[in-house]
């Protein structure tokens, strides 16, 4: 038998409302009913924090959570976990357990990878359709029983003509240059360590840009698309962001940390940037003081943030 | 000399705020400079109701105005205009002409043509994004201080996978249908009185479908890229939405009237759509109690409507 300990998010109502949303408290992942025929413990919660939790943990022999509601399985935590063999992630990113010392007690970490590239992908074009457009205000003024079309349109743009930019070539950057290109780009640019195939850059339209520095000079749009490592961390700081152009768009559906937070707050007043949207924060679920929930540019818009969710749409849980 | 009289909406401060904001009462369209050099005379207001704006129009020889925010030019009001010659849309669509009554009085219609069809294309995509991956509850969520996964996850997709429709096959409907395609979507619909060659099918990937509602029936995500004509207005009402597969989204950003508005309201309240969403409203202004501005799904979502401003961006004025 083995004790199974999975902490994703609650569906609450939502759970009865749609049976499909399955990774939540309620559905288990679909897990439980193979689980249990299988000799295995389930116990799931989503109460990710304090002592019932961490008693919880010390008795779990594999702890599976998501990275939409993660439990930070943190250096203390996996000390004390004296039974626990496996960490596995219910999506893509482990950047909620510390590697290092997983590594250490020989606790083996694994993830769904490439599980979501698709609705990660779509949700980062998206998001730049909607802080270039301007969507955010403009759906205000229909709900505020208002019509001022100057008002929006003094901050609406194409991305046609845009030089749009990925941080990282993999899975998701390439999946969203491929959907952005019949959109016209003036260029698809990428930075990456390790170069695409000539093939695979014809295929797209894209180009390598050798120094990060470099390619943000001339992005109207950036999208950041990389691993969360030591060395991302933190990465997008006031002197990375005073590289880029001025008043361009920053998207980061990979990991809230690799933006230093109240430096983004900074540049969006400032107008070295004129958006900035995604979907992941530090931590999770952000405070309610989080300054990415209000921040916004001079004209009090470009912010097209979201809760953690674009890899749990309901057709990336199918 | 010819007496110009020019109606596009009010820029207010956001004139001051972005002097590419071209198609306002203040920048005129860059109009003015050039007129008076020819020797003509131009007056521009946004008032374009009232006895003033009636008695501006009695002496106009040509009326020049926008479709988002359009001088209605009924058929009390050509027959009123002794003087007026031409009648311009400085945008795609003269719908707000009584096109019968122009031509029995001899009074041309123009309008740019194709002027902005990347701009209504981008936004055509746009919403179809905002709305399958659910945006705006998940957006409100942040602003709120809110954290609830589950809340718009449960009514969250991905547009991979989905049939998507286009009613018109022109040149705009063909842009959304091309700048789609790379999301992999299960199939993509046309509907048009004409077919697309053989290679234009191709080279999109397309289909034509013969009958409106068999197209109907199909797909999960209609867009609506018709000319209004009479035999288009009010096209889509109760009976042709109940053709429409069940909880699908609908787009419409070509005009207000071609849809029914309680019809799509109630498609939305029922579940028979799943969501709405454009930049055309009838009549523009759309009043504080336009059904539009309120309407939501049962989840309280399903609603990507924007004033309009699709065709307005600063680099579709450019």
């Amino acid at each position: 038998m083995v004790n199974v300990l999975l902490v994703p998010y609650s569906g609450g109502i939502h759970a009865k409302d749609e049976p499909k949303l399955l990774g939540c408290t309620e559905n288990e992942l679909g897990l439980r009913k193979w689980l249990e025929s299988q000799g295995h413990k389930l116990t799931t919660t989503d109460q990710k924090d304090g002592s019932k939790f961490e008693s919880l943990l010390e008795d779990a022999e594999i702890v599976i959570t998501t990275p939409f509601h993660p439990a930070y399985l943190t250096r203390e935590r996996l000390l004390k976990a004296k039974n626990l063999k496996l960490c596995v992630t219910a999506g893509v990113g482990s950047d909620h357990v510390n590697l290092d010392t997983a590594n250490e007690l020989k606790i083996g970490v694994l993830e769904v990878t490439g599980s979501n590239v698709t609705s990660v992908a779509e949700h980062a074009v998206m998001t730049m359709l909607v802080l270039v457009r301007n969507f955010v205000p403009a759906h205000d003024q229909v709900r505020e029983g208002k019509w001022d079309v100057a008002a929006v349109a003094k901050d609406e743009y194409d991305i046609e003509g845009k030089v749009i930019a990925t941080v990282g070539g993999g899975r998701i950057g390439t999946r969203i240059l491929e959907r952005v290109k019949p959109f016209n780009p003036k260029e698809l640019l990428y930075f990456d360590y390790q170069s695409l195939s000539a093939d695979r850059e014809k295929e797209i339209g894209c180009r390598r840009v050798e120094k990060l520095e470099d390619m943000l000079g001339q992005a109207d749009i950036v999208t950041i698309n990389t691993p969360f490592y030591d060395s991302t961390k933190g990465m997008f700081n006031k002197e990375l962001i005073s590289k880029m152009k001025r008043g361009a768009w920053l998207i980061n559906t990979a990991r809230g940390s690799i933006c230093v937070k109240e430096d983004i707050a900074a540049a969006l007043k400032s107008g070295q940037l004129r958006g900035y949207g995604g979907d992941v924060w530090f931590p999770q679920p952000a405070p309610a003081n989080h300054p990415w929930r209000t921040m916004t540019n001079k004209y009090g818009a470009g912010n097209a943030m979201v809760p953690h969710m674009s890899g749990t749409s309901l057709d990336a849980q199918g």
